[in-house]
């Protein structure tokens, strides 16, 4: 079995992985950056790292002998200390700092490149764990009806027209209209304000409920930071009243696969996994 | 000067202008369209005539010596009552009845071309009453920002993004960061779900506030449905904690000019017509 590391950010992500891992029985090791302590509920040990000694981190992965990583879980910019950066590191530099002027996709592609000019290969969510990353299809009993097919089309134009503007994965549309766009504030947010003030304006109140839908952006480098739905997601889309959520094939996570299916059957709502 | 006829939808701004022709002694007649009746303080008087007999409004028009129309307020889409239909008006729906079909930009342009085939030039908001329309510059005592500035580009091209998408016309961008994107629940549930939520999300809680950026679809028709603004918008944008509003000069309406900038001076915010 190929020997992996996690490179770990906040949040349930890394967890999951290692989970995954666990019942394949491929070994593994977790490397979390400071400041960034994943959700690690089984207390799984971890390295810890720092950016200003990154090939220190390489040099571990190679005497444990880490072939491949993969990037779990959310991080922001971190700031770089000048007086904790080792001599190894400064040599990436020229690499590294140029990045951290430009867009987050910038930056993950320079990380990236850092890994694999080091020895290690970088591999996405779905080499590891295929089932978190759904093809083509609908998961759920309940199934899309035409309206909602034509107002998920719909939503695939909105959110692949704002994708390259870079200011959120996911819109709402019912009965062709667009009723929200996700921005900052994120999914929860957009979804709750549907639930409390969008949902009266759809045109028809007995008509097509609409579609929550997310994709990752247009050109994303989709081994780092895909966009992902959970249970929560659900309950969030039952709230706004939609009929389901359509997520693009192969570029969308489901964080934990069984709850959120099971969620959306015990409500009625469908997750279509669309291809674009 | 110039027999003017306003043809009135719903709202204020049917009579806004017919102040203005009054102030300039412009004489005006004012047709309203059957189930979209202006809000009419002054009880002006009001030819209301319904589309299936619009031919019929055209003789009057004639008949009252109306050389220009301008068309003023919200209307949506009458459904068309076939047994009204006269048989004058019989000869126009070859032109009419295939544009319902069709989106709001084409079926103002398709009933744009029946009222000049008919011998009346249609004139925009601006040609009557050009105060409504602001040109560029600031038109309050506080001014944009450097930083200000920069979030007003971002949310221009958030918005032109957007444009082609036809889902709104304005957007929330604070500290490049876009936090709110216009769609259909309109203006104000926006401005009131920044206000609620999405302020909280400034990457730097003293840094730039934002800005609100409004600017008409890219080609939109701008004799017919120019976005507007008023004192409301201030208030809402104020309450949002928003450095102030930046509309598209040439392209958004200020539906009470001395009362919506009076309204930004005692708040402190400015509004600034921007050239695009």
């Amino acid at each position: 079995m190929t020997k992996t590391a996690i490179i770990a950010g906040t949040g349930v992500l890394p967890g999951i992985l290692a989970d995954r891992l666990d019942e394949t029985n491929t070994p593994y090791v977790i490397a979390e950056l400071e400041g960034f302590a994943m959700e690690n509920p089984k207390g799984r040990p971890v390295e810890r790292f720092i950016v200003e000694r990154l090939a220190l981190l390489f040099d571990r992965f190679d005497d444990l002998g880490v072939e491949q990583v993969i990037f779990a879980g959310a991080v922001s910019r971190p700031a770089i200390d000048p007086e904790r950066i080792d001599p190894k590191t400064a040599t990436l530099l020229p690499v590294l700092l140029p990045a951290f002027q430009q867009g987050d996709d910038a930056l993950l592609r320079a990380v990236i490149a850092l890994f694999e000019d080091a020895g290690f290969s970088v591999v996405g969510v779905d080499s590891v764990a295929p089932e978190l990353v759904p093809g083509e299809g609908v998961l759920t009993t309940a199934q899309p009806s035409q309206d909602d097919k034509a107002d998920a089309d719909r939503a695939a134009k909105v959110v692949a027209g704002i994708g390259a503007l870079d200011v959120g994965q996911g819109a709402v549309v019912a009965q062709g209209l667009c009723l929200a766009i996700e921005t900052l504030p994120g999914t929860a947010a957009m979804l709750r304000w549907v639930a409390e003030v969008a949902k009266t304006c759809r045109a028809n109140p007995n008509g097509a409920k609409g579609v929550f839908f997310k994709a990752p952006k247009p050109g994303q480098e989709r081994r780092i930071d895909l966009p992902a739905i959970g249970p929560d997601t659900v309950v969030q889309a039952d709230a706004a009243d939609l009929a389901g959520i359509v997520i693009e094939a192969g570029g969308v996570m489901l964080l934990d696969p069984e709850a959120t299916i099971a969620e959306a059957n015990s409500r009625g709502l469908f997750i279509w996994a669309r291809t674009p």
